[in-house]
């Protein structure tokens, strides 16, 4: 018990962190780390290079051989969707433009259905008449695949937003698509259960985006992917099909999964219309962590000592290091509560009963400390300080925001590699970089890597790729961690995956697509195999 | 503190189940229960019908025009598969018939590669040569899915039983697809983690098999299914083309998830050569409790006190009914540890702290007793006691085969009905049947439906189906839970599918496998959209 004792006075439970609150935020939700093409929000952020032309980024390709609307098509659309269509380009802008302002599309018109039968007359349409359509959620993606390229019609989900139903036994709940997060988390949390999915987005971010884009966040260590979460999608084909695979149940062998084909297919499969999600109970106690370590190896460490004496209430386990909380301080002005380390980690536990966690907790730390893995560390339980600690690790992308021009790269490898990445780049890049600092998903082997500049850099950025990519790829890794492919990413496809896997996603979108409708120029690269 | 003693002494701690072992068990696995075509079984069981005919059941359909076998074929496998073809029919005897023995193919070759390269090379020529391939891991399937129906060539996956890594940090396996699944769990044991799977069969099946067949299992309440613990997989197509999805990552979303449609195609999309899953930690403490409930709606508040209370480490909660009790106690001379009640419930707590689960434990035992949900209890902790207890829900199945000719059922439905078909279907039959009995997994929804007659009974089974089926059609059930559709199930997908996801199913085959050569006869109906 002296160990005890001797740990208690080591930790220092009140934080010292200022008082800085998160920004306000409006509609659009706060900077997730790591998940926007640099470039893009560098020069939106930093260099006031106007990204407002009407013409789509360089990258995009040649708009394909769609149909353009013509007024009949207005009129049939206006017919079906009484009040229910926009053409006024002013009101046009905000569903034209993704958040990060980094893509930018044309289209004339916005469908607005309320129903799964409307999205088949729509879809159904569309087919016979050749006119592609972009699907948009909450428009919180950050890869340009919520948004037109070109001229498609937008169709939002934005109305499609009743709870079907709920199970308080199972605890599966059933949705329209265009739910957003943050309703269903708190109509859930009323229940006693939450989502199994948790993002910086959750205020604008649709449930039906989220499973199109199969959404990772902050409860995948816990809690899973969405693909073992997702129990149901109901999806309407590209010829207006619905496909009714919105089960509820957490057995079903009979056939293929064909559910699993859309979660994560951006749209370019299917338009996802309703979901069951498989919801856990809610925690009845919350604690976080912050934490040093010496060395990376160390840090790995603490994270197989955290699975073997946290178990089943670890939720989280996060990291930064040295130089994001350098940024932390000087941009942010936010205070680091325990003593200077090369690495710092986030731990969250989530368990049902708090005496039980507390132990588990200090037995932890005292490990932890002891056996010196952990320098030093502090402990929150109250909200207003678990949000404390946990900003640290969430405010590091505005920190950076403020550092420079940004090149940021959201890569997963397996865990023993991620910060060896960092490492390498810097003794690759030398001093050409102002920072180079990482952070990210420990426990999802999730590495975000950013690097900064004092402005633009042609030559830093040839330096840095293909360099990463190369060496993710050289490791197994994968380009896009979390975010998709979407317009920015779709041609790194092959970083990651192999020609034949890419044949196989192109049969599969021609099969289920044949005219290439939906959310054209998105997910699968230009050049197939 | 005197309502917890006033529990302890109402909780039998010591058991007084009999002493009667589980069957010994030769390399087949005990029967698990709810799996398998009662007819069939039964028929072998309890009617002494020969089914060692050489024809295929009449449920099958006729033989498809696929090559047959040359002296040139049989020359080409020896060559290269040196010492690695079987011809001998003795020898082929276990191959071509299913471990329930009511499938028989007649297949007179076996081949036994030992790497991804040999998998390609073989189907690479028997696609060209147009010979259907039968892929068999443990042989260890319950719907006929992994015998061939005809003379389909038999690719056993058993010489490919390699770990290719193990990575203790993420818990992450890589091994071949033969890996038999005690196997894995033995490995991983000794290196603090477990299969996040767990099989009466899995002395003998193949970790390639269960992803085949999306295997549910006993840990599926605590750890999700395949679809979420598999991350990668690598496939031989149909033309011998290598799909190298093999990924270890937790997170990667570059592109569609193929491995997905693989999980639980059951051999009919691809020949699956290794596999990646996500092992949790070993659990330090496992607590076994066996409690008696008046009603099932009592038994169903408790499940829902148990995700309270018992929140993150619950692990299994099964139930039987009276009925079971009666025929173990009959058949099986197993006494009933606790007071006789219409319902019972096997509860399984695994964590990482057992002072800590078992407070909890004792916590839920008392609410759940002074609020009267629960009539009676006891809870074991020594593995041998936990055994004894679980031993009372696995040996249902042993117990009906002693009863009569049984037909069996397995079907998934939202929770709060499962037990509404057992009740139903004895209105419906009235007198006619032996027994009718309610097993299986609440925390799943998964109920195993078992009706007894003496003898086989035509008039009998006229009452059950399509009552059964259409019952669970109605409810939006499923019509098979975990074992897939395989030869037996396959006509009855339309049950649970509607026309337009069995339309997708069988483009995705005819994508994938175009010559329909990779496992014949299975997964899709005989009848397409």
């Amino acid at each position: 018990m002296a160990g005890m004792l001797l740990l208690r006075t080591a930790l220092k439970r009140h934080l010292g962190i200022c008082s800085s609150s998160a920004s306000a935020g409006g509609i659009l939700p706060p900077p997730i780390p790591g998940l926007l093409d640099g470039r893009a929000r560098g020069r939106q952020l930093h260099d006031g290079v106007d990204v407002t032309q009407k013409a789509p980024l360089t990258t995009a390709p040649g708009r394909l051989p769609f149909s353009k609307l013509t007024q009949e098509d207005f009129d049939y659309f206006r017919r079906i969707l009484p009040g229910r269509t926009v053409t006024d380009p002013d009101l046009l802008e905000t569903y034209n433009v993704d958040w990060l302002k980094s893509v930018r599309g044309s289209s004339e018109l916005l469908l607005r259905p309320q129903t799964t039968q409307e999205v088949s007359q729509i879809l159904r349409y569309c087919n016979e008449r050749n006119l592609a359509v972009n699907t948009q959620g909450g428009n919180t993606g950050l890869v340009g695949g919520s948004v037109p390229v070109y001229d498609e019609i937008i169709l939002s989900t934005s109305l499609m937003n009743g709870v079907l139903s709920f199970d308080a036994v199972s605890g599966v709940l059933t949705c329209q698509a265009g739910c957003v997060l943050e309703h269903l988390s708190v109509y859930l949390e009323e229940r006693d259960h939450i989502m199994p999915l948790d993002l910086g987005a959750k205020g604008s971010c649709h449930i039906g985006g989220n499973v199109a884009t199969n959404a990772g966040g902050l409860r995948l260590l816990r809690y899973g992917s969405l693909h073992g979460n997702i129990l149901g999608v109901e999806v309407v084909l590209a010829d207006g099909q619905v496909l009714d695979c919105l089960s509820t149940l957490r057995k079903d062998n009979t056939g293929y999964d064909l559910k699993q084909l859309f979660i994560g297919s951006e749209g370019t499969l299917g338009i996802i219309t309703a979901v069951s999600v498989l919801c856990p109970r809610k925690p009845k106690s919350v604690h976080v962590m912050f934490l040093g370590c010496e060395t990376f190896e160390q840090l790995l460490k603490t994270f197989q000592l955290c699975r073997g004496m946290l178990g089943e209430i670890l939720s989280a386990f996060e990291f930064l290091d040295s130089e994001c909380m350098r940024l932390l301080n000087t941009h942010l002005k936010l205070g680091n509560p325990i003593s200077d380390s090369p690495f710092y980690v986030v731990i969250e536990t989530s368990g049902s009963d708090s005496r039980h966690d507390e132990e588990k907790l200090h037995n932890f730390l005292e490990e932890a400390m002891t056996s010196s893995l952990v320098t030093d560390g502090t402990l929150a339980t109250e909200e207003s300080k678990t949000k404390a600690l946990w900003s640290l690790r969430e405010r590091v992308t505005e920190a950076l925001t403020h550092d420079g021009f940004t090149y940021k790269y959201d890569v997963s490898l397996p865990v023993e590699t991620i910060y060896q990445l960092v490492t390498d780049i810097r003794a690759h890049l030398g001093g050409r970089a102002k920072s180079v600092v990482g952070y990210g998903h420990v426990g999802d082997g999730n590495l975000h890597l950013n690097i900064t500049s004092p402005a633009r850099d042609a030559g830093l950025l040839a330096a840095i790729e293909p360099f990463v990519y190369e060496w993710t790829s050289a490791r197994r890794g994968s380009v896009s961690a979390e975010h998709g492919l979407g317009l920015k990413k779709r041609n790194y496809i092959y970083y990651s995956k192999p020609r034949s896997a890419v044949a196989v996603m192109a049969g599969i979108k021609d099969m289920l697509d044949p005219r290439g409708i939906l959310n054209p120029y998105k997910t699968l690269p230009d050049r197939l195999p």
